[in-house]
Order: C-alpha cells, then structure tokens, then sequence
C-alpha cells in the first residue's frame, strides 16, 4: 500500500426533503449572502429551484443569481461570475444542479479569491491558496463534483477541457435528495453510472502494491452500481436503487476508492479531449466508448488486474487470467450496451479525419503522454482512438 | 436506506515514517503551543517519542505533557488535563496512542471549554458546544477512535464507563504509521481485530431498509480484516496485513459503513459495562465473548441477514437463511479463537455472581433497554450474560 493524505471534509446531508432544509443549513454556517448558480430552467420547471428559495427566504439568506451554467462549463461564464460574485461580495456559492453546475461554483469560488485570470488554474499556471466556501444541493449523480478536489472547466475560444485539483475545491456540504433524480433522463442516469464507473475503475486499475481494502471496496461500489443501474433502467422511481447511485458518485470520486493507490484517470484524459472539441459528447457518453478502448490496449500488461475485477465484479468464473480479463472487458460493454450507451464513436457522428486533432489535443500537441499501465504517447492515444470505429 | 448526515472532515495522513512530520503538520495549522497526552512508557521505549519531540521541536511547537493516560481511560485524569490545558491555555491536543489516549484527549478537548465538570457530556447533561482540536499520532489498529464522532471515559469510583458522541469529537488529523504498529503484542492487535470488527458488525446486524452500497462495503472490510488477521499471527511485521488493519480501523467507526443504516452498537453496550466493571477486561477481549453470545441470541429474528453475512464475509456455502447463519456465527467464533481471543466469561476469572451486578451496570440500573434486533432489557441482558460460560 502506498502512503497516502485522505481527506473528504464535506458534510452530506443524504435522503429525502433534505434540500428543504438548505437556508437553514447555511444560515447555521453563518453566511447571510450567496450566490446560487445553477443551470438552464429544469429546475424551474421541476419545483425545486422554487423550494430551494422558499428555504433561503425562510431562512433570510440573500441569493446573488446565476443561472444558466452549460454543460462543460464554460470559462467565459466562470470569469463573469468571478466578476459578480466579488463585486456583491458574497460569502458562499450554492451549486444547485451536477457537475457543470458544481464545477462552475468551484471554480469561480477560486477565482473569487485572486486578481488573476480564474484559467491560470486550469492551466497550472497557479493554484488556489483560497476559496469561497461552496455548498451544493446535486441534482444528478454522476460526476461526484460534490466530494471531490476537482474542477473542470472549458475554453470553448481554444477547445480547452481542463481541470485542476485543490483540497479548496472540496464542498462545504452536499444535500443529496435521490429523489430529486428521478427525473433525470435515461440517458443522462445512464451517462451519470458510467462517470461513476470510470472515477472507481481508474483508481482501480493502476500500477501499485496490494491494496486489498480499497480493491474490495471498490468492487463492491462497482457490483452496487452496476446492479441499481439494471434497476433504474426499468423504474427510474426506484429510492433505494437511486440511493444507491447517489451516494456512489459521491464514494466514487472522494478518493475512498484510491486509498493507498497511483492516481491518474488516464481515461477522463482522453475523454477531456473528446468532450472538449465536441460540445455534443457528454462526458459519461465519452467514457462509455473510450473505457472499454483504453482497457482492451492495456489489459495485457496487467491481465491478474483484469481478471481480479472480472471475478469480483461480473462473477466471471474462468480461472486463465487473460481469458478472465477479456471477459470482464466485455461484461462491461454489455453492459454500457444494455445502458444505450455508445461504444463507438461513429455514434457521435464524428469521422476518423478528427483522430488527429483529438489526440493532439489529449496529448497538449505532443508534449505530453499518459502515465497508465503503458505511457500513453501521441501515437498510441492515435491507436486508441482508431479502436473507437 | 434511511437518511442520514456523513460527516468525516479527518484529515488522514497514512504510511510509513508519516509521524516524523508532526511537527510540520501542527505548524501548517498554525498552532504553536500544545497539549501532548501519551500512556505509560513504551513509546519512549520504542523511540516513537523521542522522533515526535524531535520533530515538534525543530518545528518550535511547544509542549505541556500529559503522560500516564491508562487503559479505559480515567476520569480523574481527564479532570486533571482540562485544569491543565487551561491554566496553559494549549491550542491544541496531541494524542500519541490509541483509543485510550484518543479518547482521554478528545474529553479533555470539550472539557477546556466549559466551566462545569467534563462528566456531565459522559451521563448526557450537556452536550459539547465546542473544542480544542485534537489531532493523533495513532499506536494501535483497533478503536477506530482517530475518525470517530464518539469518547468513552470510565468513572472508577462509581464502576461506570460512559461514552458520548459529538462532532466536536472528531479529530482534526490522524497520522497513522502502520510500521508503528509492528511492535503490538499478538494480543493487543487480536483484541483491535475484533474491536473492528465489532464496529462494522454493530451496524451491520441492523434493522432498517436496504444498503447495498454499505453492505457491500461493510462486507469488503470484514473480509480484508479477517484476512490481514490471519497474516499478522504469522507475521506481525507484515505491512500490508498492518496497513489494511489500520485503515480498516478508521473507517469502522467514522460511519461509512453505517451510512443509511440505524445507529445502535448493542454489544458495545454490553461491553461497557463490563469492562467498566472489571479493569483486567480489554475491550476487544470483551467483545470477543459477547458479540457470539449476542449474535446467537438474536440472530433468529434476523437469519437472512445473518445468513448474508456468512455467505459475503466467509464464503459460506449454504442455502437455508438458518443453517448459513448459525455457521457464520461460528465461523466468527472460529476465527476469534484462532486470534487467541477469549470467548467465555471465565477467561476473565469473572464468576456467575457478577452476572447481577452487570446486568444492572448496562440497564442503568433497571432504567433502560438496549436497542437491536430485540429490545434487551435486564433480564435479557441477564440471560446473554448467562450464555456466556
């Protein structure tokens, strides 16, 4: 096991109505003005954003509002909020919506703090010594925003996704009410399991010493996840099965699942590029072609690795490691299939004169590879990305 | 799965030589003057605290030290701490131990903010409004007391051992050295095994709507400890046997595996007043006879979840919910025998005529019933008691 800091400070308050008590729990933090970003008119049109105010009033909080936050939020829209939110000196974000919304928070929470341009995160050109706390009530379980360090954000001017990690970018709080996610769409619950997948599954397959207490964990987040979404694709009113993928998204990206472990994400690498040049690839979307793209190049250098997760995962009973390995790769299409996930990326409507540019991009035009089983270089992102047709 | 709040802000950090950087931790937090709370002489024995004053110093952290805390620590001594910590006006408590010293310096933290005894949070007249920090250099894998929410002090001249809960109770860092751990007797770490285990078990044998992702998790712990505990007989220096121990000891008992679930710890109930009664009693040793005893008192109101549990911990092998219960309970029994671990009360030297007198210490004299899978009152209590010769 390799040394690690964990540290998961964010208070959840996790079930049903909770987010009928978000102006109380502000107030009794102390703070009196916020911002309150959030995204297009869906939770308009659901009730909750009028809940969520009825709360605040109640509670005398007073809401500097932003709405409108897009998906792979926007830079531009971060910098304007950073703008807003020093000018009315508010003293607290509230995220209501999923990872856009949160991220969007994160970042202008940090950007709120310094004269500089909030991109010179992105870009690790500096790193937050401060933030604005940031509370958020989710929306969607997916991304894990609410627990995790990590804020992502894109240039569209420059077709940049980037992301930076800060122990500032940790939630104050999280109010998570699954059945506020009952309306989430099919796809977007289905978009939602694989991000959830994909941040437990690449802590997991890393190259380090025996970590059996997180390896166990893991799987047994993965085994629940998998189970509640066969639930949810046929009742998407299910509670506990909601329960279940709320409270995952939020266990997948806090680091529990990476105790002990490298840290990499080699996949949301390649995803980032994808998502960022092409505005209609959701990122769960993404990760549902490129997972399964990104394990079969690699899974030979560590087929022991495949096959453990083939066992404890999908039950796979095959005692050849490589056979094993190969099964539980293809366990996971079928299942990404059975979810109306993509798993190629003809699906996205993007041809194969777009390799080149994207794994220029992945690679920030060929100075950089990515560090995973194999050192992902221009030319083997190439090859992956070609195993996407 | 019920609602629940999940508030774990500990900052963790974990590996080997990680206690060399006391100092420097303390220091980043910006306090300069210190209580330091440790037991009897081993770690100056083993040099652990000669590396801590080390590094304190070079840090120019000063210390008032506290040494001395015992087993089932005293309330005498906590009494003698608070004086101490306000006369000194310390910034911070620095415990260098286990449970014992966690949780005398945790009580002594709520303590040095009131003016009324420290006792009344133990019998439940007050509760904790504020703390000093306390932060941990952790000796032993057992009481998971570094993430906790909960202190247990013991009373000598009233016999009593009471425990109360608060946020304020949870410690600020946790420096967790598995390789300082190497030097604890085959007994002790038998004895932090079982109190692990008794940690993820109390809120696993719970009444309440499904938890799948808490099962799941609960079941990964339970299994990687059993495992670990099977190497650190035959091997007491094995790291990874070590680390998983030390881990799994946080994460027993700072909810995560009880997320969704009730709150009860039925058989610490038990415990409690056992080892507050007898001082020779350790507290894993006395779980170790109670929690069989218990579980075979109960389990028939419950056999499918005892039957999951024997089948997802111990790979049991049997379909009828009865008969896979009855071999998980002695499969636990098994393997806390396998630990050395006592499983009557006889192995104390404590006699039948003491069954009364517990009964009463654990009812509060008749006033109570515990809460679990029955209600147990005195003369439940009595009869579980009774079954354990």
């Amino acid at each position: 096991m390799n040394n690690f800091t964990y540290y998961a400070p964010t208070k959840v308050f996790f079930g049903k109505d909770t987010h009928k008590n978000v102006g109380e729990i502000i107030k009794k933090y102390g703070y009196k003005k916020i911002m309150m970003q959030y995204g297009k008119s869906s939770i308009k049109k659901n009730g909750l954003y009028d809940e969520i105010m009825a709360s605040l009033k109640e509670n005398e909080i007073e809401v500097v509002e932003m709405g409108g936050v897009e998906a792979n939020p926007k830079l531009s829209f971060v910098r304007d909020a950073v703008k807003v939110a020093k000018e009315n000196r508010v003293e607290m974000i509230l995220a209501v919506g999923g990872g856009s919304v949160l991220d969007s928070s994160k970042a202008t929470a940090c950007g709120a703090k310094v004269d500089f341009d909030v991109w010179e995160f992105s870009s690790h050109k500096n790193t937050p010594i401060d933030a604005l706390p940031v509370g958020c009530v989710l929306t969607i379980a997916a991304a894990g925003s609410e627990m995790s360090s990590s804020a992502v954000i894109t240039d569209i001017d420059n077709n940049m996704k980037r992301g930076f990690n800060s122990d500032f970018n940790r939630c104050k709080f999280a109010i998570c009410n699954p059945e506020i996610t009952y309306t989430v769409s099919k796809y977007q619950t289905a978009c939602g399991i694989v991000d959830i997948m994909a941040h437990t599954m690449e802590r997991y397959f890393i190259n380090c010493e025996p970590t059996e207490l997180t390896d166990r964990i893991a799987e047994g987040l993965l085994k629940t996840v998998v189970n509640s979404g066969k639930v949810l694709m046929e009742n998407p009113s299910d509670y506990d099965a909601r329960a279940n993928v709320m409270w995952a998204s939020s266990l997948s990206h806090n680091d529990l699942t990476g105790c002990g472990r490298e840290n990499a994400l080699p996949v949301h690498q390649l995803e980032h590029a994808l998502s960022g040049e092409f505005d209609n690839v959701a990122h769960g979307a993404g990760l549902s072609v490129l997972f399964p793209a990104w394990a079969k190049y690699v899974y030979k250098e560590k087929p022991e690795r495949f096959a453990q997760f083939a066992r404890n995962v999908f039950d796979i009973d095959e005692k050849n490691d490589i056979e094993a390995a190969k099964l539980g790769i293809s366990e996971m299409e079928k299942f990404f299939a059975f979810l109306e996930m993509p798993l190629s990326l003809r699906e996205f409507g993007i041809g194969r004169e777009s390799i080149e540019r994207l794994s220029e991009l992945c690679t920030f035009g060929k100075t950089r590879s990515i560090k995973t089983y194999i050192d992902l270089d221009f030319e083997k992102v190439k090859e992956i990305f070609e195993s996407c047709y």
